[in-house]
């Protein structure tokens, strides 16, 4: 039986998870392919720590040059994640005409333009598959299934930590602070959960689908991004009532020359497919001129569903590596103009609006003067009778398809009205 | 820019959806690939015939061997459907090295054995994502994406007619006769369409899926069927009722050395990932044992999404091509061993019942009895009053798990009591 050697850049949750598939499925492996992967190296920063999945000590190593310069060794999976020292890392590997694979969003969302430039130009396999979505087999999907198809929109849950937290506030009535509490119990939320919860996870994934569907990079600055600060448990039962559901929504889609890149909360349809992705699963909605929409659905995160990708990825390494041979589909190129993406404000979207006023005679149509003069159109309205907060009663409002900046200047207006009271929410409705 | 010459076999709804994505998207490939793409030769039946587009003259011809023996095609995509002449041509092709790309499930689930066989032996890429599931990527999943899991099972809502006809009918009331006519309206149903009804479409693209997730081949003749025969508008309210939706599944799992495979009508709890599946929708849903459960959803059928998966396939087979290479991964094998299927009798399922009863006290009790000799546990029971329909009444059943064949045998005594009239319905649960 053939053996292939590898190195794994990082030990941690994904680290020992690719450790673990390897010897728990050798034998299907070995049996399928003919082949043997053995793990000869894992870089880690301290040798001594104790992890969940023991290597034998001889594998570790704190010196990435060790593996570099080790001829053995011809695929290194980076699976520490962050930007350096894995850009440097994977650089290094590329030039040294390694196989490449890797699990990191954040290093391809911030520094992918020369890391695709570098596979490309030295004819080198690179896998991401694990980088987005864990074990969905998304980019697998967009850059190779649905090369045929001009894509014409990509729409995701990929995050399962404010997926978990949006499911649980509305159908168990949580406060947010309560759900996010319960997340961070059940290990669906890191102790530090402002990445997924300012929606910066997304914009990163997000950035790497769009890139693979449009065929050039778009860095995860370009990307215009809103976490779940704008929503309260009442907006989610204000949507409800109205026969939405909000999701954190990333999305990119095509319009003209135009690229719209976008996270943030949306209401979707109750009927919509999305609306069905509960709890901690991811699903992305692709649409292609001739497949039309489809849908990849599954745990979006994990130890388990994340190896499982980079396993996936390790063996289509193998096959280039045996046949000395390059992808043939391209990396995403960088793009030279910068007018490429189209800023938020030309977006044309419906809005859910939620005022918050004081209840009197004549605040409504104060209201809707503001709405009505920036040319926003309101197509249905609730205003509920007085509660408990203390003289403001929320009026909550859907419209019909206006332009972003029309909605900005008309919020700056209203919210200066002395009959308002606080912040007006705002979230974008998708059909 | 490169040239690929590719012939197509066929020139029904597929084989011109492949013509028209090719001419259309003939520039987006180009620039992304750096390939031109030139169909040199259609094989049809009738050069005459009137199509909806139209290929110039020159490229249709009436006779196979004027492809297989033009050495400037290297690619042979067959989208006639049906086992002969397809297989003929298909091995044809194969043996001459030609690379073969197939939208005909019919072909694999019945003489897969040899085609792959054959694919193997010549070391050929053969590409039949379009086999199943329209432009959705199971095939690419299953062989290449989750290459690292032991997949336990596939469970898939895979023909679009019997899933359309089934929404209809739960969503508007209508008869199965009224929704089968809606879908011929529609064309989502043939206008003969009983390979959909008695589930052997379905059957055939099981066969297919079963066979990439468990590595040897299952062909179609080892599938147990069942259509939509036992399902009534009845049925499908009194299950919503219970809380269950109604869908034909095919499903086939691994259950210690045997694999079990089938296709029929089944409850599933309606907040099931498959019962948000409507109209003629299909979905794939696998699990793995790191991915856990994935799902694939889309359009299963129809010109565009099949030609989608078919171009999908002429891509890979380029890069197979200019790299003189083989798949790494093996087509399924065939398996030696007789017993490897479990025969339906040994499943083990929950189930509803439906029994025409008189209306008379006692009857429950008589086939309470009857259940209770063979060891089966009612978990529960609806008897409805009498209705309209001349004496008998409808007592509707669930049950806890059982072996099938015990409910084979009490049900074949139940339905000789004189207190029961007409055949029992009988559906089986999954969860």
């Amino acid at each position: 039986m053939k053996e292939i050697k590898i190195a794994l850049l990082g030990f941690g949750t994904v680290g020992q998870g690719v450790y673990e598939l390897l010897q728990k499925n050798k034998r299907h492996l070995g049996e399928k392919l003919g082949l043997e992967f053995n793990i000869k190296k894992i870089l880690v920063r301290d040798k001594a720590k104790k992890r969940e999945s023991q290597a034998p000590d001889e594998l570790l190593t704190t010196d990435f040059k060790e593996i570099l310069e080790d001829k053995e060794i011809s695929i290194i999976c980076e699976l520490m994640g962050g930007v350096e020292p894995a850009k440097t890392y994977i650089l290094s590997a590329l030039d040294k005409g390694k196989l490449v694979v890797t699990a990191n969003k954040a290093v391809l969302a911030e520094a992918g333009a020369e890391i695709f430039e570098l596979a490309e130009k030295k004819r080198i396999f690179l896998g991401f598959e694990a980088s987005v979505g864990g074990g969905i087999p998304v980019i697998k999907t967009l850059r190779e299934a649905l090369i045929g198809n001009q894509i014409e929109r990509v729409t995701g849950i990929i995050n399962g930590t404010t997926n978990y937290i949006l499911t649980r506030m509305l159908e168990q009535n949580l406060s947010f602070e309560k759900a996010l509490e319960e997340a961070q119990n059940k290990g669906y939320a890191e102790a530090d959960p402002s990445l997924d919860l300012r929606g910066i996870d997304s914009a990163h994934k997000i950035s790497i689908l769009a890139s693979l569907a449009f065929g050039f990079y778009i860095p995860y600055n370009k990307v215009y991004v809103e976490g779940l600060d704008e929503v309260d448990l009442m907006d989610l039962q204000f949507s409800r009532d109205f026969g939405y559901i909000v999701k954190l929504i990333a999305e990119a889609r095509k319009i003209k020359n135009q690229i719209e890149i976008r996270v943030h909360p949306a209401l979707l349809p109750e009927n919509h497919i999305l609306t069905s992705v509960r709890f901690n699963y991811n699903a992305i909605l692709i649409r292609g001129d001739f497949v039309g929409d489809i849908l990849l659905y599954g745990l979006g995160a994990g130890k388990e569903p994340t190896a499982s990708a980079v396993v996936g990825d390790i063996v289509s390494s193998a096959e280039y590596l045996f046949a000395k041979n390059h992808p043939l589909i391209p990396y995403p190129k960088r793009e030279e103009k910068e007018s490429f993406i189209r800023p938020i404000e030309e977006g044309v979207f419906k809005y859910y609006f939620r005022f918050s006023a004081v209840d009197r005679p004549g605040v409504l149509s104060k209201i809707a003067g503001v709405l009505g003069k920036y040319g926003i159109s309101i197509a249905s309205v609730v205003q509920i009778g007085r509660q408990k907060r203390k003289g403001a009663v929320p009026i909550v409002m859907l419209t019909h398809e206006t332009k972003e900046e029309k909605v900005i200047s008309a919020l700056k207006e209203i919210d200066t009205l002395d009959i308002v009271k606080g912040k007006t929410k705002r979230l974008r409705i998708l059909d």
